[in-house]
């Protein structure tokens, strides 16, 4: 029997659903961030990201770059095995003691990268719950889902964020105990959960509750604790998974919680026993990210500045912006052939890089393109940005909106 | 309702079964590998490091630091993103080069850990494959049975490393494919898989074949490339999987293949899909520790040398050491009280640092330490290792086989 044919095949589908995707090539530079060369068989050029998870720039911050080295020269690369075996090391302890501080909660435990954070941390403490009921938001993340699958608990979807839908779904299943999972901050609609609500809820019904704050810390709150922090419920939920690897520009995931709780993840989760720890020098970094996030507010400002004129400008265009009250900046494209085409003119014309999401993300024959306007985007990269998309929208004959007011 | 209690209760019965670890917290000191400095409540003090899987000291090693803050000087410390939402960054692209050349395959694919390797790609390769039966043996590692667990295909358990077991098995389902998982070295035994026979087997019953060589990478074969390579078998298995994070030094995992497999795995994984990319610094220092490897004989050399010698040592002071045909060096324990203690002691009284493996890896009531010489371990180191167990066996009346052989 051959087999790879099976492979060939499913290949062969996403072709012929024109969900097949490659990755451009991009070689970020920490001293021009967010330029980039672009390497394709082309050849290479410079181009402008607007697409990326590095929000505040931290990746190239020099207290995060200077970390790394430091620690890479003190204890050198990898961390020698998983825990148990070789032993902690110990800027893991202390990231693990800012997260704890960062969230206010009594101990954070850190895995390789948020999508193992949730994955592991959902299955542990749900299997740790005897007949525990998970009810999810319908839109949260793959990881949140995958760990949801592993635990093998039953689950109920909530319509997304959707609290009356919740609250039936809680009033339904009074005898039992009930783990709430949900993100503050879906970077899909670019919308916020109704937080506090939830609180609420979780705790008339005796609920638990499990909050992804990745695309919210280090840049929402006090100290970039998150949107929880911002709304002053925090300290209301049980559970909260961040992550290393968007706003803090380094890799790997975390829970914050008790100390009982942090524990026993620690000592059950398989997807955390079974795994070589984090490097010290990627720990080493992330503390220094975290540390200066707690402390300075120009990058979360600069974003913040950076994001309202994009929408400003790119509104006043007549482009076809959702309305989010984030930093995420979704452009709707309501014919997914083009949505792929305006990303490839963008990149390839005018040296901008922003990703198109399809089908299976997006409903079928419907795009959206991604923009992540980041802290260290200038006034002219905003300018040059939307006088890019209105030229692609011309081009491809995509409807412009009229406006009537000026860009703010 | 309250759900501490839940997770104080798994603690209490992780007590009770004497399950309940704590993880040393150690500063290994790139300079001085293997020594380390020993963080505990009663201070800080030098040891020597006897486990690890830094096995080659690699993540030391001044070309694979030097890899890494060049890297993180140029391009920052984070990938910014997934693959598909940021663009792949150039070392890592570079690296998957690298690592198909190493295996002699056409492609390879980088995940964030060894365990997500495993867990993403054979879930997927198994979910692509319809009506696939996996035959996997009895000792594979959590990462391999956990991607199983998770493609829903049927499995089938062969005893281990037992090929007339297994060709029973693929004899009783002739007219489906068939998916045989397996690892080259398994590290409990330290034992070596008959990997011709199994590819004899494949061939026969139409099998495909899935190998990790985790333990085996950087340290056996031509180039490093790992048991399969050293007997001449390579080119007959399908997937080679590897670990960027033991003898490499570094963090990551991969997988090794056809263009086909390797491209719909790339497509279709959501464990490789949604994740942040591996930072570039690390993928630079993994690049440089494979490159190294693979001109460089010397640090393999080094560290069958000092295996020989532990082996011989400590067999020559009577101590039950388990016969290995690999640089994985148990020493048997019949209590596994005892066990716990002497790696108390050893740690304590005499500076070095050695894991004690219990149950459940080990059966109830038995203990083994592990030993990992590596390149970088003196003579002396090994006569303090020797002197310190024997000492220890006989503060706890363990018995001590007489031997007649002197030390070699």
């Amino acid at each position: 029997m051959t087999y790879d044919h099976f492979f060939a095949e499913a290949l062969m589908r996403l072709h012929e659903e024109r969900r097949y995707r490659v990755s451009a090539e991009m070689e970020r530079l920490a001293g021009r961030c967010p330029s980039a060369i672009w390497h394709s068989s082309q050849g290479s050029k410079p181009v402008v990201m607007w697409c990326s998870t590095d929000y505040l720039g931290m990746s190239r911050h020099p207290k995060v770059v200077a970390a790394m080295m430091v620690t890479a020269i003190n204890t050198g690369v990898g961390a020698g095995g998983t825990r148990n075996f070789a032993g902690t090391n110990r800027p893991l302890v202390e990231l693990e003691c800012g997260l704890a501080d960062l969230h206010g909660k009594a101990a954070a435990l850190v895995f390789t990268s948020g999508y193992v954070s949730n994955q592991s941390a959902i299955s542990t403490i749900a299997r740790l719950i005897p007949d525990c009921l998970i009810l999810t938001d319908a839109f949260n993340h793959d990881s949140l889902n995958e760990g949801i699958r592993q635990s093998g608990a039953e689950k109920q979807i909530w319509h997304h964020n959707d609290v009356a839908h919740l609250e039936r779904l809680l009033a339904a299943a009074p005898n039992r105990p009930k783990l709430i999972v949900f993100e503050s901050l879906y970077s899909m609609d670019g919308d916020i959960a109704p937080i506090a609500v939830i609180c609420d809820l979780a705790e008339r019904y005796g609920a638990m509750t499990y909050c992804d704050e990745s695309h919210a810390v280090g840049m929402y709150g006090p100290r970039g604790a998150g949107v929880a922090a911002r709304e002053g419920v925090m300290h209301r939920i049980d559970v909260i998974e961040g992550t290393l690897g968007k706003a803090f520009g380094c890799i790997g995931g975390y829970i914050a919680g008790t100390h009982n709780l942090i524990d026993a993840v620690r000592s059950q989760a398989p997807g955390f026993i079974f795994t070589s720890a984090l490097p010290p020098p990627i720990c080493a970094a992330a503390i220094a990210a975290i540390q200066h996030l707690k402390e300075s507010e120009k990058e979360r400002e600069q974003q913040q500045k950076c994001v309202a004129r994009v929408k400003a400008f790119l509104s006043a265009a007549g482009l076809p912006l959702m309305a989010t009250a984030t930093h995420i900046v979704p452009v709707t494209v309501d014919d997914s052939a083009k949505c792929r085409l305006a990303g490839e003119l963008l990149l390839r014309d005018y040296g901008i890089y922003v990703q198109p999401v399809e089908f299976p993300t997006m409903a079928k024959g419907s795009g959206r393109l991604y923009i992540t306007p980041t802290s260290l985007h200038t006034d002219d990269m905003v300018v040059a940005l939307a006088d890019a998309l209105v030229d692609v929208w011309k081009r491809l004959e995509l409807p412009l909106r009229l406006q009537m007011r000026a860009a703010a």
